[in-house]
């Protein structure tokens, strides 16, 4: 499959974002450490609007292998199970469901332990042409 | 009340927030535009992960003007209402909760013109010391 | 408007669901108290999976009341707030967003008190014909 | 491990509930079909309120297999992934994670052929005795 370029988008390039897997239906992204991402000046911890972020794009690119086009999300939800410390954290995102009206990914996202330190659930909406499901 | 600087966290600097209400459970903060929120290159729609970033820390102040004390995210749900285009964002937050354990606010997100353009609701972790409820 | 006969369903008699307001995008279904409803025989709580039904069928309806045709539930959060005892609830719903693909409403459940139990956010499937938004 | 007794609770009778597996952490649960779980008088499709039902009350036995004491829902999201038809179905639940104030489950609901209808995520309270995490 072709790979889409990430680095389209401003928001994307500050986050840093690398696709480091790209099938049908499963993408991982990593986003490599910056201070910006810090939650206080004295803190180790990654602040969690970086981790929702990084979890609603992973889902996305996953719903896209799916079904190429634009695929706005609809609603995400996002558990936080522990702290992020400053290192490079890893989506791993995979689909659940391609419909035809919309489409929903699960995303985990691990430390460099591999611990998972958040989960999220999107809802997609599925590009007008597809007609799956 | 006090109100909490919320420039002391480089991803809140990052966002450019400015806190323009605070009173107890009820916050408001502005996001004044960046190039850097962009989507596309090519487009003039805000990264939907700006925009829950936005969220989960106005639903965070809000809990904190109720509890004071560190209020970590337990999980948040983000609902995209319709697509927010360049220019400043406000968001309103109010306490839903304020638990033993965990607290709820609810936070709505909107433009320029006064539209709201996304929904969100999180729970927060009442802070140790608290004996509310 | 023509109000839906909500006692058309099997599950909703089992309710005893009564619709006690109908407007455009603003519902209000009763549920009188039964004792199939209670958490435990020595306890006098509600089971939440009986609020969480209601709070699912009064967004639907709320929703239903702005497009008509059948609205399947795209997916639904639920926040209990406190204990519901033995009494009849009361859901509030309102609609939020009406889409072309999708619809979302909120619910609020009440007590005999008056007091909020719990809240709800849906996200509900347009219906085909629907060219809204 | 001692199993719970699920009919002590009058909704659980009313679905009539079988817990079929009893795992830390793990737990399956099966729903055989009643009529008035039927959503429509002139339909095969479950209601989705009770689907909702199995989703918490599964999700909770998983908590509890892990941390004993009461562990209320403090939040569910459900995702609706297609139409269930008559028929039992079995919610398998999972524990997420197991934390000092708070545990995360995941649930699936599959139907008798094996697929996955539904999904849900539930935040519960953890029992104030529980030192985990």
């Amino acid at each position: 499959m072709n790979q889409p370029d990430l680095l389209e988008s401003p928001y994307h390039r500050f986050l840093g974002l690398q696709l480091v897997r790209y099938e049908e239906g499963l993408v991982e992204i990593d986003m490599p450490f910056r201070e910006e991402f810090l939650r206080d000046d004295d803190s180790d911890w990654l602040h969690g609007g970086v981790l929702g972020a990084l979890i609603d794009i992973a889902g996305d690119y996953a719903v896209y292998s799916k079904t190429g086009g634009d695929v706005p999300t609809v609603d995400l939800r996002i558990d936080y199970l522990r702290p992020a410390k400053r290192g490079c954290l890893r989506a791993i995102a995979r689909t659940v469901k391609v419909g035809r009206r919309v489409c929903v990914a699960d995303v985990e996202v691990k430390d460099e332990r591999g611990q998972v330190v958040a989960i999220g659930r999107g809802v997609y909406a599925t590009p007008a042409e597809q007609k799956l499901e």
